[in-house]
């Protein structure tokens, strides 16, 4: 027992959704789990090995605060062993991908990455049960997954993740993600690039992008670009945010925006707006009220979608 | 890990169950999960705020020692986050109602609220598969919920809980629920309401319950009164029960009537009759044996069905 | 807390897999867990209870390091609770059979008693999805079971298990296993028996199994002999293992074959062979690489199924 840690983070607000067609959808009243960060428990340990070297786990699942999880608790959040020394770090299992750290960064000021920030309005082809003709977002996940974190060069690290199908040929789902990131001083910035291959070519699905975050100690700033191709289909999408805090109190604002084309022509545009704050009751705890703002346009410039999101809510972390 | 502790509790034994129609319904040998006292894992912690102020976690989930819970494990038990102050607690998420609060009252002491309290069989609408026409019972516990629980003003509390259907209108289906509860010595009593909400008036639920428990020293008896409606139908039942603890004994009888009238004529009548002992090897851990007899009659008062369920199993706590 | 230790273990590996008719049948690469041992997640604890009596209970589930345990955390590996005295220990829940006990024996050198054992190619009635005519390999747990091990007497220790079908009759279904097990100095060796009753007749089937080990020092050697019969169906298999530990290495050879005859005609022959090494970076960590190489025969001596498994993994305690 000397060897575990358990972790979690619960985190549970009342508010209203409003998401789908306009004049169609209807707001609906809810308590929710997971709008700030997502819930979760968690077990991780470290084994010292000597030489430099060390044996690392960490099986970490959601939690549904609001129905006790009802769909069953599994570690479908984290779920890795691997080995750490002076090369970098393996780790083997369920995973984040190594692209999906990139685009954390461009939203880390952005509603502190939460279900509030914009990009979940705007990069997504789905709003409210309405199909909106981007590209579906990456993957953040995979399964079946190898993946490995070069040490600091200089502040310059590098992650590669390799996620088999585990399928026969012909059948070709792997996902391959790299990024490259710099850290130094208030500067955190990095390139990311991922592929969910298929092996129908007009189902596979390209993913890069840029983003970066700079602390300027009296607030910190985020951004990124984003840009997915699915066949002729291409999807650009742009994303800034801010965080200020002030005492126990952290203020957030966000906006995001995607386009995309279908073989050069305009096929949906969408964009997003959220403003937030949190108040810390304690280093572990603190309440929140948010709201983000979003809405998706056809080809023909009419809005075919809007969400409306807002929450009061408390996180503590254990 | 200093913040969360692991608890849980273990119940398991062998008996037999026979339950549904008369000479139709077959006696089943079985290792059972659970009858003297549901058995469950749990995580729960508490974070001191300062200035009187607490953050409280809870998370809880059913076992089934049988089977290894081999429906999943999840925390379906409780599953909350909340704040505790000096005016009062406030808890967010999938919990017990504040109705259930009081039923749980009426049989405290009456087979130690277990599977062998016989409202599990009087206050039913359904024994081993056969429809008995009562309003079916409450729903004790409700997702989506935030519930409110009073300090003491001289031994009274109160209570209200209000579960998120989370469905777009015209949809119904909040669960609302309030207590009022008085403690002090040997005295714990209270009422209770609950108002299982339906957009189809005839399948709104309420129901409202008086219960009370008295501790003698020497044995302790608790009892109750119970009204549930739904449309034309009305439900009315009582149960009364006594424990007597006897060195590391503890001998419980109890009873459970139920009677229910549609448009004012009798539809069905049922009863349960429950006696055990358990025999505590340490605090954590005890012995038991127990059964539970119940029948269930219609309109004409003709038996149509009955259940006798009987068995010998080990509880421990850790 | 004090009361409850948390255990784990999480194995890994990178390697390919290839299962099922000749010509047909294509290599896999995967990523897979439990190769070496199934990975798993657990709670147990022990209370004295005074006078050479303990309460004793473990919860274990298996961890899928791969997918995150996609299908859902459950007990499924172990879900008991139970006494242990003088008289021996009294398990209920779910739980390896007795015979499971003796099986075990059998394969501890051979190949660690892994997913590389060639017992899984040999004593399997399905390769790759091609049948095989062997009786189909003993169930090795049991819910609704009551398990008894005895005290040792002289080395010498029994067993029995139960686990209750839970059915109404005329359904039969209960699972009944026995061992009687000697364990002096270097040897381990057992035999046991285990019925999988069935109200079909033709569908019962049984279990009966010798099976020893001997430590000498600079190695270890494990084999066993195996029968499974049902109805005119009986399946007669033999494994034998040999691991030997070089400093921090441990090398492992194994070889099982299986023979099965139809009312005295042969339906089906298997047979495999493996080898491996793992290598400890910690009592708790090891590396390790190893490969299974099995087939099938029809009744006409003609192959029908091989299975070729690699691998090369990390395996981690906590």
């Amino acid at each position: 027992q000397s060897s575990v840690t358990i972790y979690g983070r619960l985190d549970a607000s009342v508010g209203s959704n409003k998401a789908g067609a306009p004049g169609v959808a209807k707001s609906v009243s809810q308590l929710e789990s997971g709008l700030l960060s997502t819930s979760r428990l968690g077990f991780r340990g470290t084994e010292d090995l000597g030489g430099g070297m060390k044996a690392i786990f960490q099986l970490e699942g959601e939690l549904k605060v609001d129905d006790g999880t009802a769909a069953g608790f599994s570690f479908n959040r984290m779920s890795i062993v691997g080995l750490q020394a002076g090369f970098g770090t393996i780790k083997l299992g369920r995973h984040d991908t190594s692209f999906d750290d990139i685009r954390d960064i461009s939203v880390s000021s952005n509603l502190w990455d939460s279900e509030f920030s914009p990009t979940k309005v705007a990069y997504v082809n789905s709003v409210g049960g309405v199909a909106v003709a981007h590209v579906a977002d990456y993957s953040s996940r995979a399964s079946n997954q190898i993946r490995y974190e070069s040490p600091s060069f200089g502040g310059f690290t590098a992650g590669v993740s390799y996620g088999f199908d585990e399928q026969a040929a012909p059948v070709k789902r792997d996902v391959t993600a790299l990024n490259v990131r710099y850290r130094a001083g208030g500067l955190d910035a990095g390139i990311g690039y991922q592929e969910q291959d298929n092996e129908v070519a007009a189902s596979k699905r390209e993913y890069t992008t840029i983003a970066g975050a700079y602390n300027f100690g009296m607030f910190r700033v985020s951004g990124g670009y984003n840009k997915a191709e699915q066949g002729t289909l291409e999807s650009t999408g742009y994303t800034i945010g801010a965080n200020m805090p002030v005492d126990a109190w952290d203020f957030s604002v966000g906006y995001a925006t995607n386009k995309s084309e279908l073989a050069g022509v305009t096929s949906a545009k969408s964009s997003g707006f959220s403003a937030g704050a949190t108040y810390s009751l304690s280093k572990r705890t603190r309440v929140y009220a948010a709201f983000l703002n979003g809405k998706a346009e056809n080809a023909a410039g009419t809005k075919i979608a809007d969400r409306k999101l807002y929450a009061v809510g408390v996180r503590h972390d254990f």
